[in-house]
């Protein structure tokens, strides 16, 4: 057995987060280059997510954000796998995406993963589609651009899912998956990455050959250097995708990886004003001190307080605000309940507004048919040949 | 190493087929059942390749006779993979599906497998498109009933295609697809047995539970295996696939498995005439005497003769004729090169029919709409939840 060094303290894979997570150190392993000051700037009125950091890493980042500036076509891709209801952790991502599609006309494709959801969990096709369908109304609610958003879904969009990702599949070899993801259970795991492939091309296939990105926790960064491995194959008329890496979102008890299967609930998208303060109250980590006079005397860490971290990652908009509530956090003269009850508001008002747009949807169905690609758009993504006689 | 014992003198996949093959410990190696003469006389009108045992072997052919018999829904499931044109060996098993759709009403689905050829052969999809085009144009002409025959095409079929097998693929673990068919190259290849899962269950989903066969060479028999192990799992209301497993059709330069890769040509659903002649008459492996004496003194041999394994194969209808032939030929009152000659002439005059309806096909498009998937029937085939609204 080698010998247990410093960088084997922690694992990121896209299945599994484990130990106290390096960022910078990751980077180094994946081989992904950390955002600058210059390239932050450069976004068109950088979101919080971006401007803090949150966001810290990416691949060919500048050419992104030159395509941006030239007005070119640009893209975004951000998926999710319908295995339970969304959480803040989504909708982060979502918004972010959302604000960026505003700013810059990119479009924004979201890859729904009810095959892989099947491959991997104990989930029948029926039960993921009721997942499905939930988080489709949260996703529809964010109020993407329905011009320049698509939603595919992997089995009720296989028509061109399927042709596309056969035509990758042919160039990752088992062993480039197994050596990405480690040994597949079944047969199902080992093709996924070859979906996972089409879903990050899929805009270039459509929109033709642009810069399109990828913002994805960093774990998920596997995925999408496969899908520039497989983008660089002369057979493509793609250009590789490019990421943009952000830090795991917190969760209540903690730093890492926020899940709905984490011991700590999540704060989902559905949950109302009481049960959001109820869930921080009682569960978020607290960076206080467990007396209120140590408190007073030694004051709080806003790096480690969850509630604190909430409002940094996304729910506090105003840079000037979150300083002053740092500031007297670390003073002693915020407490760690008030400092829980601020950011339980910031919270809930997010997602009483998200709930207003979500009910507003009276026929999901209906639209949902916004959203999809057109026969159009399945016609050019399609490969060469398939449909015999297109 | 272990050593090399008799049973290890030949090797069956459906990748290779090496070796001088022992059909009867082939049986026993992969546990199907020869076929009886009482099961062969219970086939309705029974074809020349029951009749003479070129389908030799099957699993659960009792139960097909039984649901023919009791005039139960049946069916055949018999593919094709498009990647060179068809040659008289396809056309056996064709015309053998057909004369048993005529006599028993089955539904004869024929899978064509265009993404399994593009992960196991250097061949775009455009490429394999147009041999599929060609493919399928052979396959109308063969005459199936449209009313109960669907021609599926893998991508351009993938809306059901590709959701079905993902139900499949997560029964399949890499482990089995490995013991099955060896280390796969691509990850499209580790896929590939839960689409053809797909393949031979596809009937049974559209049509509801029943007796469903599968005419298959003999090597072809452990898809249907692993067909029959993922059937038998309580989560899907199918039956297991049965079987007739056929030996293998002859190849011009003697016993074994046809393949348009051969040495010898193959002879195409295309030849002419005159083509069909010189292919036999140059290539067609001889039983016979190598003098014109010899032959007249010693006789020759019709088992190893492949003219004459073609009509009995296939070509000759009349037992009493093929018998009458292998006492001249045996006597070496018959010639070699009249046995070809005579070959030759029925396979021509099979193929002059058969080329007949191919021209006759005006419109191909309009002609394979005839035999796709009804909406109704994709319908009935997708899995619950599929489609997310339906």
């Amino acid at each position: 057995m080698p010998a247990n060094d410093a960088s084997d303290d922690f694992t990121v894979t896209p299945y599994a987060v484990e130990g106290e997570i390096d960022y910078r150190e990751l980077l180094d392993r994946f081989g992904a280059d950390e955002l600058t000051d210059d390239q932050i700037a450069r976004f068109p009125d950088p979101h919080p997510m971006v401007r803090r950091k949150v966001f810290y890493a990416g691949r060919d980042v500048d050419r992104f954000l030159t395509a941006t500036e030239e007005g070119q076509t640009v893209s975004l891709v951000t998926g999710v796998g319908p295995s339970g209801p969304m959480h803040i952790g989504h909708a982060m991502h979502f918004y972010h995406a959302k604000h960026l599609q505003e700013r810059t006309g990119a479009h924004v494709y979201v890859p729904m993963s009810d095959d892989e959801k099947h491959f991997t969990k104990d989930l029948s096709l029926a039960e993921i589609s009721e997942y499905a369908r939930e988080n489709l109304r949260d996703l529809l609610a964010v109020g993407f651009d329905p011009e320049r958003t698509r939603v595919v879904v992997d089995t009720a969009d296989a028509d061109v899912i399927y042709p596309v990702a056969v035509q990758f599949a042919k160039h990752v070899t088992q062993s480039t998956m197994e050596a990405t993801y480690g040994r597949p259970d079944n047969v199902g795991m080992s093709f996924y990455p070859a979906v996972q492939i089409a879903h990050l091309l899929l805009p270039q296939l459509v929109h033709g050959r642009h810069a399109s990105v990828v913002p994805i926790a960093v774990d998920q960064d596997p995925h999408v250097r496969l899908a520039r491995d497989v983008a660089a194959k002369e057979t493509f008329d793609v250009d590789k995708p490019g990421a943009l890496l952000s830090k795991f979102l917190p969760t209540l008890d903690g730093p890492g990886k926020m899940s709905s299967s984490d011991e700590a609930p999540a704060i989902y998208l559905t949950d109302d004003r009481e049960t959001v303060e109820e869930k921080v109250q009682t569960h978020a980590y607290s960076g206080g001190e467990s007396s209120l006079d140590a408190h007073r005397e030694h004051g709080g860490d806003p790096e480690v307080d969850v509630a604190y971290q909430l409002l940094a990652f996304f729910f506090e908009d105003d840079d000037a605000v979150l300083e002053r509530l740092a500031d007297e956090y670390r003073a002693g003269d915020l407490l760690s309940g008030e400092l829980k009850a601020y950011a339980a508001e910031k919270i809930a008002d997010f997602l009483d507004a998200h709930q207003e747009r979500r009910e507003a949807i009276d026929d999901l169905e209906a639209e949902f048919q916004r959203y999809r690609l057109t026969d159009d758009e399945r016609e050019r993504a399609l490969p060469e040949g398939v449909g015999l006689f297109d």
